[in-house]
């Protein structure tokens, strides 16, 4: 049984094209051996953004803090604390800070052979 | 894009020999058509507790609410929110609510092939 603090894992600056002001610490991922999914701790700052793109895998995402605007193909939705989303494979989306100013974190979880 | 309230989702009683005031949530399984992994919301009420169990899959928790005595094969250790737990295929486990007074919530994910 490994437990882990989410919030003493490293983060690491999300360092991707259209990406900003967001870090993400893997949790559980390859190095600590998970069997079949990575789970995440995705941090946005004020303003802070994933790229929107898409990828052949699903995303399962659980807020924890913070109000978002998750982008899919449907339009944008607000999601608060105890809200879960799953966004199927090949689906487009993003997920944005919806204030300037206070921090969002989510939970987002991807099979393992996805996260390197 | 799916997107759910989990404590709207309907609570199922843990009814399985051991547990103890104790609901399950499945905010993603395979009626919702998660591809790899399922989400539950697990609500423990006051002395609430898991089955002492194993199984040949992995569990991977985060404990959103509450103090809870995660048990595994080198004994008990405390947890707390923000606190994230991987239990391996085949360890025995139980989760166990540290207060016989106050909830306790935990998400808990596995492969969705072994939820019904």
């Amino acid at each position: 049984m490994l437990i882990r603090k989410m919030n003493d894992v490293e983060a690491e600056t999300l360092d991707v094209d259209g990406a900003q002001n967001t870090t993400i610490r893997v949790v559980f991922g390859p190095r600590q051996g998970a069997p079949t999914f990575a789970l995440r701790q995705v941090d946005l700052a004020g303003g802070g953004r994933t790229p929107h793109h898409r990828h052949p895998y699903e995303h399962e995402v659980v807020v924890l803090e913070g109000n978002l605007i998750m982008v899919g193909q449907d339009g944008e939705k607000p999601v608060t604390p105890g809200d879960a989303v799953l966004i199927p494979p090949d689906e487009e989306h993003q997920f944005k800070n919806a204030s300037d100013t206070e921090p969002a974190r989510v939970l987002c979880l991807i099979p393992v052979q996805h996260q390197k």
